[in-house]
């Protein structure tokens, strides 16, 4: 709105972080709440998350998990049954002190992950292994108070879904936890475009509570690396701690294997990082809530435009007319390219005349001539060839910028340049973790999937190694 | 789960209060949660809620309303904005006090309702009649903090959808208030097979802060009103108090006019009050999450289910075989009454040998024959005839249990014995309004909107009065 407003943002390639938060804030995409560290998702960008929920719900109904909804305030005593979970969480919790105009008795944490108010009500409802799996998710709001914070990326209260199973035996939950990373790696690729990297955290950056932990790990265009969602296998830690069993085949009470599984609101960060330019964000096809925008050059052809939204439209494609008559053509130019919509149709005479539309394509900035009459198939495959080249964009991008490194000196260099994703031996240890981490900013990301094992030397310590682990300084 | 746990519930003819308990415990819609006065919304009852929102969902964005996300914490003075507004909720706020491990210096309160958060940002948003309509909805959870609770009908959070529309002239704001109460009325009718009165509120019992409420009013079994949602004309009511003005086509700075209208997960326990029977929940199947469940009397018959199942599925019917081999035929017969699945499938030997299936209507409690190379079509009949059935039976239930009533004594003696609605002429005055709720428990529900204007007396103080109002004690 306030469309007079002049929408110039600064250059992506001179400033990442003042382009972004230009972008989120021009494009309408999101803006600052008054309430600290709190934002509002804007339409056009919560449409996008409404994308994520019908790409991801129909993959975790099938299966099995089904969703429900828990309560928004956990006892504080709850949290504080996990030891490590509640170290984890403490510094950022918000806390309802008043409620109905009298002081609570019991205080009540706004829910920064909902472990263990949803693991009292599994033990409440199950006592035998015929009542297992049990499989929940829920789509909700969570609060992680944070000091610094960053519009989608790091915010006090964001949108997720956290999945949530219990298992009779640790295999049964591994393969849910290996099944939730590979649909977060599918809506990745597939929806937003995104390349990545999955992997397992080392114990320092794991999730509080849980035993390993699997990232997928993205590279954002100025080298520092998006912990992008995770997925936990939390062995039998919370259904120890909650002194939770059930009678397994032979009557035996054990405790059940759990893993949770979470995707947020912080992935749309990614995604308007990763995808634009210097003139705005470019959206890919799947995920845009408009895919395809066609602007009259005159008033007259305004009915001929209707026609081919009638066309695009019973193609499934999602379409818009900018036919206001309060902005001039440029205006109109300028504001779809800065909210990214992948493609453009121009009609005014000489398109009507001829027959022949003129078509621009955002993530080339290309435009080109298409007959009418293919309108149909021919914008389909230029939003399926949009879709494609963002991801292989990302892609190649990650691939130029991830360095085997076996000196530290050039590990330091790289990390005081250009940054991007290091391979380098390290031999587990914590202290040279830590070390590298205050030496270079660079944290461990993940040890990837399907790492093979060499002989090698720790980048920092030199002392034996046999895995080359993924480094890069974090979001 | 449990499985083994007897189901037995109270009989609804017996206590309706105790019956419903049961019922919401045991069909596994809701729980209990370990926070005073909040519950965990079971997967088989937020299947019903999320059928709500894919009815709604598309009937709000065809209104041109578009999705959106405001922060869960509202600062305290916001609140305070307008007068009315915070004295209504003051009561009930949850307030945050402690965040990120510090007292804050400004007290968050966890969002009531988003009035206030979000005219805010419309303000920030929009300076001319350009900008305007302003049309968001978020669906979202809230907290008003109660000291009576009850599973879905009265909870300390809930859920919902808030949809806050702001427009130029008074007029454009009333079609879109009476635009909401409509789309509700379709989704109690045509989906929850609930019927109701449609009205608008008296003074006292309106919204804090708005001009004028809208009601969808329904009787439930013991002859009490469920305020089933609302649609608030606010006029300038916010806009004046945030000092928001746009300009017009003349130039002139004008207050937009506001509406704003909700519909809760208070919804579900309206529609299991008002659909069941001594053997439990009556769900209306096009809501159902399950409209016909297959029961194979013999293992062998689970091969010719599965034949049947899928025929039902290529119809989109919600079907599911419960081929469970750690459960009794008639322990199964019972779990699904009780759940309210309408239509049960029994398949054992002679139906395979006849090629006729057995069907159990769960509405009627009725068993009969269907030809099973019928049954894509049959089922959906069936299905039709529940839906309708369930309509007209409330339908019927409310006009039998409405009463034109012009004697006090008449209308006390109807609220100490079958209760229900009551149409008496009241002469607005509030005082009235107030005795008569203070000796018969009774309260203006609405006047029904198209109410015709007639000569009469004021049940409570003989005065003149225009109108009959609906009245009947509250949920």
């Amino acid at each position: 709105m306030k469309p007079l407003e002049k929408k110039a943002i600064t250059k992506k390639s001179e400033n990442l972080s003042e382009w972004y938060t230009d972008v989120i804030l021009k494009a309408e995409l999101a803006d600052y709440a008054p309430v600290k560290g709190c934002m509002v998702i804007r339409p056009y960008g919560y449409a996008m998350w409404e994308a994520v929920q019908k790409f991801m719900d129909p993959l975790i109904k099938e299966k099995g998990v089904e969703n429900a909804y828990f309560p928004l305030f956990i006892p504080e005593k709850y949290l504080e049954m996990e030891k490590e979970h509640v170290e984890g969480f403490a510094p950022h919790m918000a806390v309802v002190t008043i409620a109905g105009g009298e002081k609570l008795q019991e205080r009540l944490v706004v829910r920064p992950t909902s472990e263990t108010i949803m693991y009292d009500m599994y033990k409440k409802w199950t006592s035998s292994w015929r009542d297992l799996p049990v499989r929940m998710n829920q789509w909700n709001n969570i609060v992680r108070w944070e000091k610094r914070t960053y519009l989608f990326l790091r915010t006090s209260e964001f949108l997720w879904q956290e999945g949530h199973c219990a298992h009779m035996t640790h295999e049964e939950s591994q393969e849910t936890v290996f099944w939730a990373m590979e649909m977060y790696r599918k809506t990745y690729n597939e929806l937003m475009a995104i390349y990545g990297i999955v992997g397992e955290k080392s114990d320092s950056e794991k999730f509080a509570g849980g035993n390993k932990t699997y990232t997928f790990e993205a590279l954002m265009p100025d080298g520092k690396a998006l912990q992008a969602c995770t997925s936990h296998d939390l062995g039998q830690n919370f259904s120890k701690v909650f002194d939770w069993t059930v009678q397994d085949k032979e009557g035996k009470n054990v405790h059940p294997w759990q893993n949770s599984w979470g995707f947020s609101t912080r992935s749309l960060g990614g995604l308007f990082l990763t995808h634009g330019d210097d003139q705005g964000t470019v959206i890919p096809p799947n995920i845009a809530p408009i895919q395809v925008v066609i602007i009259p050059i005159k008033p007259e052809s305004v009915e001929y435009c209707q026609g081919i939204f009638a066309d695009l439209e019973s193609e499934n494609i999602r379409v818009k007319i900018d036919n206001r008559d309060t902005k001039s053509v440029g205006w109109k130019f300028n504001e779809w390219e800065l909210k990214g919509v992948p493609v453009r149709i121009e009609i005014g005479q000489k398109e009507i005349e001829s027959g022949e539309l003129t078509v621009y394509r955002r993530d080339k900035g290309e435009k080109f001539k298409m007959q009418k009459s293919k309108v149909k198939i021919e914008v389909k495959t230029v939003l399926e060839e949009i879709q494609k080249n963002l991801f292989n964009n990302h892609k190649e991008f990650t691939e130029k910028n991830t360095f085997v490194v076996d000196s530290y000196d050039e590990f330091k260099t790289i990390m005081k340049t250009t940054r991007g994703f290091i391979r380098a031996f390290w031999c587990e240890d914590k202290e040279c973790e830590a070390k590298i981490k205050e030496e270079t900013k660079a944290t461990t990301r993940c040890l990837p999937l399907g790492a093979v094992s060499e002989k090698g030397k720790c980048i920092y310590c030199g002392k034996p190694a046999t895995h080359r682990w993924l480094f890069a300084q974090a979001y």
